[in-house]
């Protein structure tokens, strides 16, 4: 195991302690190991949270700020966070108009958000709605999943939500444009390599040097077919064709295109990718709207992309556009 | 070797056409492999241009946009752009008060900005300065380069030198702040891994399963020694001390601290550096002005980190925080 940490037991914590030191906005509890906003909550704002396990970086405290989440928890490496910790978020976020829980469909997290959503409304009375992500078409269930399992489509949610809140609207219109997000939008992923989560100190699962596991999940959960490795182009059409096969992406509707890195893939295969999903959405005549192409859900070091297409109206594509200043996503500022 | 490519020879083409399809804002001369600004030249604005070797995206395609790079000229992988290239951008960016290059220090991109700058002069009569970043303390002088290679002070100087030319000033002015920037940063890196160029198709050098380079190059370029594989905490104290001690940064001198990831390094072990780069620039009674954390120059796959310390005074620091609008850095827009 090649990693720049120390003892593999501290990478979350000290990662927080980084993140306090080099982002001045944010805030950490390190008690909670919760990232927050500087000026949360606001009064009349919703708030949003969400968290998950830690090895996706920037997902999900590179978010947090402006236009996005108002707070995100850590979790220990590829593990859930426990209730305790969203329900301090949740209160912390909480400025009087309730508080959103962006969940990935994955066993523990759907659990503890939903206990915490209940100790945190037996605590203070915060109204809380849960919105739960399962956009990866890859596989029905999964290791830790009942139900498809929450990918890219967490990223754009979060972005799009957040937007809508900074707008001033209401929790039920909030969960709303949430939920709109993820019934309109799929992902599928490969993985070139394991990853290997610091504690374990040895690559999560093998895979032979001219092998590719096609509908990886983000913890190097099993795919649909361990495959010879291909060119790009196959790859892509391996990812795509699926994803526009399952919503389905109809001949004029505008998407969102996001073409994400799983940590250990460097930006210019990204881009040769994203040329190659240009060119199959050209061919069906789907045009892309907007793009984002970069790492932004990660599984620590695997090689290996995602692909998102998020089927968007003037309203998402307007909420997509609105100011955001976070970390790992910032403009319009 | 595993990367999400087609034909190895092919890479640079289709990243570039990748990038005009996801960057609307962007142009592309898919002739002269250069990145322009769709909004270049401005007439009275200095224009500046970079480029070199493909394989350390974002850089420097990346940072083409307002308030930094007019253009960028994409070389073969880890291989300086010709002549004609920059002679083209030259051109393309001059809107008549004369064009910055900005050229890192290696043997064949200074010979070859050197003749482009003649070429550019004696067609169009524009007027050239150019710049060469020489930060990297590691060795004096390396395979490729005669004195010290331009490593991470080339993203600030970009930046800050952008936001300059952008303020209006006049070419000597902008060469001289970037002249600054120059003087004033010094940066170091550390390998846990090779990188694989696609048409070699093999790792670029053998590092052991327990080995580091101390010092490597973003070609892979040997480093200072090679040593055994260490905690962060030893690695970054490795990486930081050569630096300060260079310079030399006095006490309270501000500094913005750059942890950049070289392609192939996850962001969470990016925070648990920095955290560490935070700890060792207290102990010196060096304060942070600002940070920079991510993958801004990288050397395609490999595992491995840099830092960079840049001494800013109140001019710096303002043309630091000054608006930038490109995909890989964002701010202030």
């Amino acid at each position: 195991m090649k990693k720049l940490i120390n003892d593999p037991d501290d990478v979350v914590v000290e990662a927080l302690h980084g993140i306090e030191a080099a982002q001045p906005d944010l805030r950490v509890d390190h008690q909670h190991k919760i990232i927050y906003r500087g000026d949360t909550p606001k009064q009349g704002k919703v708030g949003i949270i969400s968290g998950g396990g830690s090895g996706h970086e920037p997902l999900h405290g590179g978010f947090v700020g402006l236009g996005m989440l108002d707070a995100a928890c850590a979790g220990e490496m590829f593990t859930s966070p426990v209730p305790e910790q969203m329900q301090a978020a949740t209160k912390l976020v909480d400025g009087g108009a309730g508080v959103l829980h962006v969940v990935k469909n994955y066993t523990g997290d759907v659990m503890n958000f939903e206990m915490a959503a209940e100790l945190a409304a037996a605590e203070t009375g915060a109204r809380v709605v849960s919105v739960v992500t399962d956009d990866d078409v890859a596989v029905q269930d999964s290791t830790w999943t009942a139900g498809r399992r929450g990918v890219g489509v967490t990223v754009l949610l979060e972005k799009i939500a957040g937007a809508a809140a900074e707008q001033g609207r209401d929790l039920d219109q909030v969960a709303e444009v949430a939920g709109k997000v993820n019934a309109n939008g799929r992902s599928m992923g490969v993985a070139l390599t394991s990853c290997t989560v610091p504690a374990a100190g040895k690559p999560t699962f093998e895979l032979g040097e001219g092998e590719m596991e096609v509908g990886v999940g983000i913890h190097g959960e099993p795919g649909r077919e361990r495959l010879p490795l291909a060119p790009a182009s196959d790859i892509a059409a391996m990812l795509v064709e699926p994803i526009l096969a399952d919503l389905p992406f109809t001949k004029g509707d505008p998407v969102i295109a996001f073409v994400n890195g799983l940590g250990g893939t460097p930006l210019i295969e990204l881009y040769v990718m994203f040329n190659e999903v240009n060119k199959i959405l050209g061919g069906h005549g789907v045009p892309i709207a907007r793009s984002l192409v970069g790492s932004y859900i990660t599984s620590l070091d695997m090689a290996g992309a995602s692909i998102t297409l998020l089927k968007v109206d003037d309203e998402l594509l307007s909420l997509w556009d609105a100011p955001v200043n976070t970390s790992a996503l910032r403009w319009g500022i």
